[in-house]
């Protein structure tokens, strides 16, 4: 897992579509869901999305975009 | 509805004109509306939108203009 | 009102020149009045402005310039 | 005065020179003074400027460079 | 001194240098010296420069450089 | 450690591949592993990284993309 | 010390490499050491750097790169 790979950010971005993730946005809340599709500002579109409140769900989306200027981190789960 | 797409975020947005969304703000209020027109920036144009706060409706908006630098998040609603 | 157009929301800003409006800062006040210009960054100058703190108006100005990056939204209102 | 204009915001900022202005910031200070020249960024120099608190003159400045960033509204005063 | 000029903002900066002003930033800290460079960001060189808080001095800096995006003001004083 | 070079601090990131680092974001939580990848804007992707409050592991991430308009510092740790 | 250059606040920095300074950054927390490089966002490579609180050294750092927005200011040291 920690073999150097010399790609940038963006495009590791683009070749985790379909994965599962967590975006943790700045204020705090996380959303868990599948990466549909991302752009270079890191705008993207989750499914089956979960809101995270301290790790508690607190509600569900089938599809959500999330504007990418409030994104924090993004953590690849499940990661083989 | 998890069927991986290659479009782009504000690609599918685009063709989300005329679809319920719930849009959140940095100021965490919400408007559930339709959206009438949306550009690159997020900018929107949303029809019959409601006002939310923590959920409740607080006032309403023939059409209303969001400035996108503003937007967390769109949920797409009622997909089918 | 609900009739889908393709328009992008600076365009159909464009062409609400003369119309009254409420324009919602990110400081929460509020300024009701019609819109004399607008441009690209969503700057506009306001005529016959009132401004207006929790709805109750606070101020008056003949003619006003907002600058566009403090505007969460832009209501029309009057519309038929 | 409210006849339409189709002028866009910043050229009536630049035909504004040497008019009676009062310009709001972010930080909700005022200065009450003439605009000495302006740019795209709402760069302001003002002359025989009062910076005002909750309306109240707090201090003079004889010429001041104002950068545009902050400001939240320009007031267009004594018009004819 | 209320005489017009039509020169932009940042020009007007740039033939101050060597004067004595009081650059004052978002963090409502002010800084008294004199311009020694400055570009079209207000990023500054200031000289012999002394920090205020509250009017008094706390610091005094031979030689300091300010980020532009912080700046409030520049008030150029002692102009004859 | 101290010997001079004339590169840019976005180049020595570039070459610090596979090195152990702790970014500092905004909200003030570090981040230690190993950077994978980073581009100009400081976005980062780190491997096998520990997410720290106030020096204490909160959580363990295999891989995290971190947006980098949030990074106040990296420093680079284990040098030689 | 005073005397005039024409020079632009970035290429002051520029040809300041190894010389003593301390950043103060948006968070009120200072850094001291050297400039070991620098580009035009003022992003920054230290080395041998002490994180200041109020002037008392919290942390050591053999070299750090700290993001250019967040800077306040530079002050340069030891100047002869």
């Amino acid at each position: 897992m920690s073999q150097t790979t010399t790609k940038r950010p963006l495009s590791v971005l683009q070749k985790s579509l379909n994965k599962s993730v967590i975006v943790r946005l700045k204020n705090e809340v996380e959303y868990k869901g599948k990466i549909d599709s991302v752009d270079s500002y890191m705008n993207l579109i989750m499914t089956d999305a979960e809101e995270l409140h301290d790790g508690k769900i607190v509600g569900k989306y089938g599809r959500i975009i999330l504007r990418g200027n409030n994104v924090i981190f993004i953590k690849l789960i499940n990661e083989i």
